[in-house]
């Protein structure tokens, strides 16, 4: 069928091609010129034929939402937008009610697969009325992986992003559980052989799993990752979902855990840290190290403590 | 090659079974009469010809220390024992001394793949001399599971258990990250489809695993989960691992958060919270719940709050 | 001086009365026929002079914005609005902006205190501009407690609230400690006088505060919490504070313990500890508990685990 | 009444010199010459009359263990043993079992009150059996702050340095509880205060505590904590809590976060990062930091995640 796609980066660029792969007609757009098949958003809206589709593949907040904007105002009722980006839910709902003040549908699509996409397909998450979503299927079958996996219409509009955020949630925790495994492991002088031991894992444990697999992959080339300073960012899912736990009363410890992590890899000095070290001080006598950087940090030879 | 086993249960009878498939002498030995070959451990080891090897397949902790002391005053030097349990790493320390005392050899071997294991083969994590390690290869051998993967030679005596303790951390903190993510989807009123969702999962995305597949079957048998009590036992090597944490110093926040759910999910009402509740009461005036039971806890319709 | 102030529940009736004590004018005006000085909020504002100070104690959220949205219709240039109750910060700075537009000035005011407040006098943690807080200072000196403390500007607009709004999260991992440590010492079979251990830690030690008071007081009513639920509210401080930090990716592991460990108090069954037990289910082989109830939740006889 | 005390550190010597001022007879040795009235264990136990009372206020695990064993050398059936150090519960146990075969009494007291203590007095939290700690009472009255508060008979052999850990534990979750809000507020661009916030926090809060009062003496020193680093030694009781909680099945959240935030506190880098950032490469092509060192960690500008 045909499809609009804005914003042809390296997922929408690689997601413009397999569907092009796949027989699809795909009329891009993207700031820069060299990549765009047209030379305006508007441009693009007369190049398609109605009922028009047109995928939003820019980046949350912002971009986004000025793009949904956008196309509300050069789109038709009856044309559909697919924000394929990793937008908030609630920003979802509050595109999916603009768009439908004015008859244009609105379905929200989460979307896993990085580099690996183009090839094998790219994991999709759903959201939206079911006759919009029927009606896109075409690109979908085309850009899901083959076989039965890989698709799915999870819910209202918002779902689709929703569950993509509990995806990469989950996605946290499993990557710290194999972060805390390795650190302990190494911290024992009775395991000697920690990168043979998780290539060792890949079969026949409970624990095999891409990311498992993953990460044989950088140990092949870094054992000891000495390469890597343990500096871990966020892309904001992880917040979401912690903030969307909070909402819903929902306990998360092991992914707000492994969020809080990262959040702490991240700090130079620590100053609920330096609160902690102030009042061991102030009631134990127990020495601080300076801010100016401890070369040493032995054992703490305290008096018995209070 | 030949090759005694103590303990014929679910484990050790399926492991004696892969082995005589694979061509090897397995003579075992069960305090349940019907599944052994043998009517003690003296006869057992006379059965085999020196130098031995004696798989050690009981439950952890008592069970296995008897049985390593036994062999230890009926084995010889040169011979060789096998603890294939969930020992504690330290017990094996112990045990190798133990046993180095007398010229007999230890080797402490973690395995995993419970009730799949007799068919596609036992991860296998093992420590010990290199010596004794490459002697009992035959074994491991033909209990791994084809191909590359599920057989590691990780460390010194103990390492074994060590990184199969390590392991199943992870594999704590893995589930409950599933379980995380799986309560918040329920939570949302947007999610209608979370069975679908997970399905959909099983390829194409960053948390694909044997977990995952395993979460898919069981909500192929059950949808939501109505069955089953949110309870969850805890079989020992988590809590080591957490304690391995504390004693090197590792900050395991994710896997002891997993633990700590587990602990929580027992119990029928937490002394903690109590004391919260008591707390709010007595600086706020905030009802209390009382212990009979309180049928509809909604929300807190509490004073502007301290 | 001369206050209005809108809702004289339990919180606002009393900071009336400490301010009547005080010697200030309080005109009040609450739903409450019986409560209420005026007949309504345009009655109050008439009943004040020119420029009016009007203190908002109503619960946060749509109360609160609806108070402030009519005070700006009926206020003048030069008043100025307080609000007292429990608001988000991030309200503050909407209200702020709205008020400023015709020349009302704002000032946010966190209050702790509860029901001591009254004769105690209350905490009181205020933003703003230094114009409108300064002039409001005779109100602020007869509400706070006497002597140095219990009386802060903390900054601009918004930081009245945040900064109550970090104490209740403080607050939530105080009391979170004090039931960890009931509950671990109420585990111990060595340890048989749990409520007299708690009294004497009254004095001398280095926990010392005034939540172990409180808990000395329940527990003197009480002394095994038997006539107290395991089941604790919360009243959205502590979710702010959550979101607060994830917001500023600042970690905030035992605040948000706390808050976690309330939420799941409410739970009557855990859907994420469903999964962890339908998992041990698929793996292992564990015997699951049935939903329909577990009477003896016992040890878990378990083979060697996966 | 007549009392040996083996150690005469900070703690053993300010007791020393309290019990004296409280008119008691203290014969104290110290592997210090110049501290010590005696040259020898033996020589202490000569100087006293039997039945004797000897208090060993050494540090807790090897030393403490070498003092106790020395005594039940020397002392006699009917002398009991006071281990007023920072021992392991489990120690105790052992001690305890070891002196009863001779006839001699042991009683293990936890301590609380650190520089602070000559002064104020000791909060003594103490085990043992009935007979004993009453013929202790004398010594006990003198250490203890005056009033009803600071002393506790809290159960049997162990019970004393039970509660104490918990003591500590507890201490551990309210010092993170400050340094998190602390560190909250600090990250906030409207509050400017935060020092004259704890400060105005002293009275009329919730969180008033001599935790936040010591907090407000560091405040008053280094307003800014500039010359403090944020790196938190631990002095082993908080380990063993937690691993007491996790021996009795008890979840503690915010204790164990709290001390994880120590343990990271004290990483020059993170393993467990490190694998996290690792896998972020691995899948989304995100950049790492060079282990060298990242001089501006500024914003992750990821493409849309997977």
């Amino acid at each position: 069928m045909e499809l609009g796609i804005i914003g042809l980066g390296r997922m929408g660029g690689n997601m413009a091609e397999r569907l092009r792969r796949g027989g699809h007609t795909v009329v891009g757009y993207d700031h820069s010129k060299d990549a765009s098949d047209v030379g305006s958003v508007e441009e693009l809206v007369e190049r398609l034929s109605p009922p028009r589709a047109v995928w939003v593949m820019v980046p949350a907040g912002k971009p986004t939402n000025d793009t949904v904007t956008r196309l509300g105002e050069v789109l038709e009722a009856g044309d559909v937008v697919i924000d394929g980006g990793n937008s908030h839910y609630v920003d979802d709902q509050r595109h999916g009610e603009e768009l439908a003040a004015k008859g244009i549908g609105f379905v929200d699509c989460g979307v896993s697969g990085g580099v690996w996409g183009l090839q094998n397909g790219y994991a999709l998450m759903v959201g939206g009325d079911e006759d919009n979503v029927k009606r896109l299927m075409p690109i979908f079958e085309t850009l899901k992986p083959e076989g039965e996996f890989g698709f799915v219409h999870s819910g209202k509009i918002g779902a689709g992003h929703f569950v993509k955020m509990v995806h990469n949630g989950i996605e946290y925790a499993m990557m710290q559980a194999f972060g805390e495994g390795y650190e302990l492991m190494e911290a024992s002088d009775i395991v000697t052989n920690v990168p043979e031991t998780l290539h060792s894992w890949q079969e026949g444990t409970v624990i095999r799993s891409w990311l498992l697999d993953l990460m044989n992959r950088a140990l092949a080339d870094d054992p000891q990752l000495d390469a890597i300073r343990g500096y871990a960012n966020d892309s904001g899912e992880g917040r979401w979902t912690v903030q969307a736990a909070v909402d819903h009363a929902v306990p998360l410890p092991a992914i707000t855990a492994s969020l809080f992590a990262r959040f702490a890899s991240r700090q130079d000095d620590s100053p609920a840290m330096k609160v902690v070290a102030a009042l061991r001080n102030q009631f134990g006598g127990h020495a601080v190290e300076s801010a100016k950087g401890a070369d040493s940090p032995g054992a703490d030879v305290s008096p018995p403590s209070v």
